[in-house]
């Protein structure tokens, strides 16, 4: 038995036109109306594999292949379908569209599974567009935080204002939540996302876990004043702590060559914003991540002296919040036991490899087993137009996963 | 003869609820129905005062006071009424209120001048809507650059939309530019925006010259990526190069402690501006003043060779414009002189500094001769909603501005 390489081709191609930008790019905010048809062309497809399909209060799609016995565990499996605002057209997606191309065989094959199974594309697992992300899984988990709905995007429009515009009823979130043990185990495969798999030569990798990440979000206020007359000795200005800030952060990351550990401030606004006036205001977000949290640890303990070193340099004050605070998680070993036996089926060399980037397997693994497939990222570049991961490679994986699958569903 | 310091006192308190921020900010866009608000108001009082208005082609707010000799070049005084983002309510305002001041004073006195008196409220003297300011007083001087109409602001209306929604015709420019001769001087009272006169305890100082100001703009590009996943030492990371031209700008505006050097970076835009996204592009701007033009070519040298080091260190290409580099401006000797004879004989003792800020004052030096009088500002705050000049000191210099006009008037 094996997927339809041609069918999941097509399906990559016809996906990538929803948002697309450039020749190769993605933007598909969460609960836009983009992802809203990125949605209807997946439960399209799920309706063909036989699957039931909703998009539930969370604003997640799911896909429901009914069980011989619908009350066992389900056998989850997905991604996400939501993008960066400049992404490209395999992150997420390939988990969504590999998931349904398994479904689709299983009932081409006539197999009818013991346990339901579901397919799931969760909702603004990037994160970007409201400065948290994971939203969909850790819902249907009932982990949503205090004061979540109530955060805006850059234009102000809230959480709580996006999901209604989307049509979901966020009085009736408990209703999507999924009970305790209702989920047997969970599945995703994705694209690396980094150049481990690509500079070791190999299509397909076998994930061991994901490292935690930490994010925070800084403000730096000091003094706003005429650029051209305010003396050097007594500014404050909140920009040049910044980019002390920043390159301290890049610092301590990089203090062990060769450790996987990376920091990163992806975003930074200055207010007022006048080239002739010294920034009075600074806002930036800091990401560090480490598959070693002890080490993790330390370094946000050397950040944190750091910013108060600088702050105190230049007369400046600061806050500092937390927005995600995760630890890492490991797969689970018989999970990734199967991977690695279906990997040998296709006489794939398939390395073990930690996951830097999270994903929405993150907050499953708090209430499940989880086994992620990784795929060959092309020159390691993600989060870009110029992601790539051939179609071969992808067929190769979906078939790693239709093997998992098939072997899950006859052992347990 | 003497200035009504409460009608000035009352003019300015009209004149600041207009774009109020807070309790003592001001926002005015240059060509905004706020500024053309402020206008009115203004040539309210230009009226009461005798003299005819209008409002040119390039935006600017003219009085014109007309002299026994209607042929004569003109008594030009003025400032602006335009505000930073994020500004105070006395920067511009005082030039423009104190001169109407002046004219009212004159007039009811029953002085009829030999020469014609203008009093002009110049359009986009702060430059920060369009990233390139002085925009009226060099219109009129005929010096404005290609592609000046096409620079947007932060919401991509282009100059020549917000001029044509100002009411402007802009084919109409020539009509709306002086003749060569046409303006005998240029006066302009201003607040000084440092903290020179606040620390020496003196309400008035007497302007000796103007710095030049060198503005770029510096756009540096490296390679989005995952912020999880792409090690550290194959970064091409944008911000962290902007970072580092940061603290070099800085470092060298301060290697000779004391000298009168000021460097800035006002703003910084990052792209693609996620947490999770190594930033691509980031594009800054670049502020470098020094009343020694020969310091400040040396030092752009030195920030060009760091900015050719960091983009190197880093994998990053880029772009550096200059938008603006003008040199030092001096005032002329005989106003000066004038303007000391009428401190003294209001016994001031009023020192004689530069500016580090440019004004109106700047392109107008290139026609004219130019005098200006500095208003004591507290702490040295500007460009933010804490600048403060007391109305006494406001009245004191605009009793000097009354009878350094009045002198010129009666001299030549």
């Amino acid at each position: 038995m094996k997927i339809n390489p041609l069918r999941l081709q097509q399906h990559f191609e016809a996906m990538s036109l929803i948002g697309k930008i450039g020749d190769t790019g993605t933007c598909r905010p969460a609960h836009s109306s983009l992802e809203k048809e990125a949605f209807l062309l997946a439960a399209s497809w799920m309706q063909a594999a036989g699957m039931t399909t909703r998009i539930d209060d969370f604003g997640n799609l799911i896909g429901r292949l009914e069980g011989s016995q619908p009350h066992l565990p389900v056998l989850m499996m997905g991604s996400h379908l939501d993008s960066q605002p400049y992404g490209g057209r395999f992150d997420g997606v390939a988990g969504v569209l590999c998931a349904i191309e398994v479904v689709t065989t299983l009932t081409e094959n006539n197999i009818v599974p013991t346990r339901p199974i579901e397919v799931i594309s969760f909702a603004d697992e990037e994160g970007w567009r409201f400065n948290k992300g994971l939203f969909g899984s850790r819902g249907i988990l009932g982990k949503l935080e205090a004061g979540e709905l109530q955060r805006t995007d850059k234009d102000g429009i809230s959480r709580e204002q996006a999901l209604l515009d989307f049509g979901c009823n966020i009085s009736n979130f408990k209703a999507s939540e999924y009970a305790n043990g209702s989920i047997f185990c969970f599945l995703e495969l994705h694209i690396e996302q980094g150049p481990v798999l690509d500079i070791a030569n190999k299509p397909i990798g076998v994930v061991s876990g994901i490292s935690g990440p930490l994010w925070q979000t800084l403000t730096l206020k000091g003094m706003a004043g005429h650029a051209g007359s305010v003396p050097m000795p007594i500014r404050k200005d909140a920009l040049v702590g910044a980019a002390e800030v920043i390159i301290a952060l890049n610092e301590i990351a990089t203090q062990i060559p060769g450790a996987p550990t990376v920091g990163t401030v992806g975003t930074l606004q200055v207010f007022p914003a006048s080239r002739n006036i010294i920034p009075e205001e600074v806002t930036l977000t800091l990401d560090l991540r480490d598959i070693d949290l002890e080490r993790r640890n330390k370094y946000e303990n050397q950040l944190l002296q750091a910013i108060n070193r600088i702050a105190e340099k230049h007369g400046l004050t600061y806050t500092l919040t937390e927005d995600t605070n995760s630890e890492p998680r490991y797969c689970a070993t018989w999970i990734k036991e199967i991977i690695h036996e279906q990997c040998q089926l296709l006489q794939l060399d398939a390395p073990e490899l930690m996951s830097g980037p999270f994903h929405d397997s993150l907050p499953l693994s708090y209430v499940c087993d989880y086994g992620m497939i990784f795929i060959r990222s092309k020159d390691g570049i993600s989060h870009n137009p110029l992601e790539y991961s051939s179609y071969e490679d992808l067929a190769i994986g979906c078939n790693v996963l239709l093997g998992t699958v098939n072997t899950i569903l006859n052992k347990q």
